[in-house]
């Protein structure tokens, strides 16, 4: 019913008490971030992140259980950022050994744009390669849709996919030691997709062409 | 001088005192092994640390200047017990791809025989892979024995080290959240040396050969 004006504490109330309550969560989440990032540890106090996201200390438990959880989720957080923004630039790529190439490359990139997400990737993007949102299910998206085409070849998805996103951490980990340049993710993508099963000739073609922006 | 007896205070006083240092040393690593095993973190305090080395507090400091640099020494430890013990079981193997097939598949083994080291591998092997001792300069040279030879065809081998590097500890990491199975190993084995160059049906051959024994 748009036209009907809402009862004062009624839903405007409600919508006021939903969004502050979002913004404290998100608060938490982009501080445990920053600290994730900085740090690579989760022990920092939660007295400390509460601080750091200019929040009550009593509010963290509105919204987490435990630390764990707040790490856990501001993981799941970037990861969830990182593979929407791979979702728009790779959208109008139908080829999955495209879209992973791309992905692999534009994922080193991501070292001067989005350093944050890059080192959460690198400390803790690991365990999240089999989670439920972020990078891992969308790379098993374009590994199954391509082993159903054949243009992948492979036994178990989760097996690729473990390979897939463990050389592209320890890509990223190899560009938080040394200028891997361009270059490393070319050289990279074209391992990957020879891994997966397309041709050497045709795997070089595809890791070599023309990269798709960042937004 | 062999026959001439120690002086009291002498040379085998001496020793006894390297030799004990030499323990409080190895017991501090064993402890910080174990709580990187058990938590992956390092948060734990120096005095919770000598408490489970059953060392004295004070002795930390004669052999670490840092918490940091006893669980980065700690992690060394735990690579390079598993690097030898791959060498020993991988000394009478030429073939540099056979070698790298039994050392991933060996890996996956590891679970049962000695978890505190898959533990160390999966939550703090990656930022070793570029390190001096440990896993990564042993892989490092199969695979430049392996492209010297023209066993194998890749660009960059420090690329080439992180791809098969993080694809390991992707596996690990698939193994700690489903039961892998001896299959993934091979499956692994397979996708790996494939991305090295190593043709695809003698990739497969090689890949699932009867397996020598971890000692």
């Amino acid at each position: 019913m748009p036209n009907q004006p809402a009862a004062p504490d009624g839903p405007a109330t409600a919508n006021r008490f939903e969004r502050r309550r979002a913004r404290t969560r998100q608060a938490l989440i982009a501080a445990a971030r920053r600290i994730l990032a900085e740090t690579g540890e989760s022990s920092a106090s939660i007295q400390e992140i509460a601080e750091r996201a200019d929040v009550g200390f009593g509010s963290f438990y509105n919204h987490f259980a435990t630390k764990n959880e707040l790490f856990d989720a501001a993981v799941g957080d970037a990861l969830e950022e990182y593979g929407q923004l791979l979702d728009g630039v790779t959208a109008d790529i139908d080829d999955p050994a495209a879209v992973i190439a791309v992905s692999i490359r534009l994922t080193l990139e991501l070292a001067a744009s989005h350093p944050e997400i890059t080192q959460i990737i690198r400390l803790r993007g690991l365990p999240h390669i089999n989670a439920a949102t972020g990078l891992g299910p969308r790379a098993l998206r374009d590994l199954e849709v391509g082993k159903a085409s054949g243009r992948f070849s492979f036994t178990d998805p989760q097996v690729a996919l473990s390979a897939v996103g463990g050389a592209l951490i320890g890509l990223v980990q190899l560009a938080s030691v040394r200028d891997a340049g361009a270059e490393a993710g070319v050289n990279m993508a074209e391992m990957i997709l020879r891994m997966l099963g397309v041709p050497e000739a045709e795997a070089r073609e595809i890791a070599a062409r023309p990269l798709p922006e960042l937004p």
